[in-house]
């Protein structure tokens, strides 16, 4: 067990000054009624007194909201509802009609994470607020996350913890046995679950990313999805750089 | 005047092996009737025949489509319209019955770059394609793009050109002039220009990026918005890191 005091402390610190080099005057962040949005609320929450959280129902179920709407009211912050469904709708509709066909239910459900994204950045605009990132390390090692969706955001103050350390860290924040201990999901689709897409469950990813154990097929099916989204992980592929004598003068 | 012959066959060697190492099966393009996103398609096209550019109308003029389809049947490339008119709507209608009112104008318009990268991505998932960026030297010295909208794709061959260079480069590749030579804008209201945005012209950008040389108010003002979206040219900032010993041996 680490000592989460001590990295609650150093979290919260590392947040703050973020804010302050940015100049932003809060946190917006996307709730969902999972581990790691509330993590992320309740650290930000210790950061600065304006955080906003925003619900953005698009087909998820209702006790989804709920959940996440009575957890916000627990840690104190503030909730706004976006609701995406008429925008995915439409999204949806002009696809079909350019591509002359419905699209596939992956390319159909990431779009979701980038209109949550394109959301949350039209309300920090707004607020002049600094949206926070919600992906753990897990996520981040088996590139999990939409890419320029939810894996785009302009600080995440638990992207170096794993899936099973972000339940620890949770816990010591307050947030409620049942939002801990819910089936992870990207909330792609109705019932969708992380573990039942990747094919393996985070106990078994974070045994390996923190003791090295895993079944052979299991290291197996991280080395593949590790290398496979590598592309996730870095900024894209420019020509040549913008490094110049020049530039460094300014 | 640099040597443009020797310089694309570079750039599309290195297009073509950004395709192989994803197996991508060709190139989306989002195409406005400018020179970037011209000169990404040409280059594009001489990588691949698989070169799908996406007209994506939301309220920009109909003369910008027009010359961007005609310019793009020059070019020997496919094309599908998405339009976004619909989902801007809804989506600014959402944001502003849960902000309880209207979005600023800059707020509003920050949402047009990042709906077309949902597109961009939905049509190339769809297809097996990479995503083309058309973002120039210039603007990325100016932070002049939307973060997570046009800022972000999954390669960009003219991203160390500045502006000046990309009209040379265009006109190598048989851009028509008056494709060129338009006033350079990013499409996020009607009649807007970068230019006019920025108060200062790409040429004296250009100047300083290249030689160093502009006036001390113009030097002033690249300085500030070098350094003020410093944050666009990075990954956001994550707490810790994801290397680690284990890591390393996938």
């Amino acid at each position: 067990m680490r000592e989460w005091n001590e990295e609650i402390k150093n979290r919260v610190e590392w947040i703050k000054g973020i804010l302050k080099d940015a100049g932003a005057k809060g946190i917006v962040i996307g709730m969902s009624s999972g581990k790691d949005s509330n993590t992320v609320a309740a650290l930000s929450k210790l950061a600065t007194d304006n955080v906003l959280g925003v619900v953005m129902p698009c087909d998820s179920v209702e006790t989804d909201k709920q959940d996440a709407l009575r957890v916000a009211e627990q840690l104190g912050i503030k909730t706004v509802e976006v609701n995406l469904k008429d925008s995915y709708s439409a999204l949806s509709q002009s696809l079909k009609e350019g591509m002359g066909g419905p699209l596939s239910l992956m390319a159909s459900a990431n779009i979701k994470p980038r209109l949550r994204m394109t959301t949350l950045y039209a309300v920090a605009q707004e607020r002049g607020y600094l949206v926070a990132g919600t992906d753990n390390l897990s996520e981040a090692v088996m590139g999990y996350f939409t890419k320029w969706g939810d894996g785009s955001f302009d600080f995440c103050p638990i992207s170096d913890l794993t899936a099973t350390e972000v339940v620890e860290l949770g816990k010591e924040l307050g947030i409620p046995k049942e939002i801990i201990e819910k089936a992870p999901s990207a909330g792609l689709w109705e019932g969708q679950t992380d573990e039942g897409e990747m094919g393996i469950t985070y106990k078994e990813i974070d045994t390996f990313i923190r003791l090295g154990i895993a079944k052979p097929d299991n290291i197996e099916k991280i080395r593949k999805a590790y290398h496979k989204n590598a592309h996730k992980r870095q900024l894209p592929y420019s020509y040549g750089t913008i490094e110049s004598p020049v530039l460094a003068t300014l």
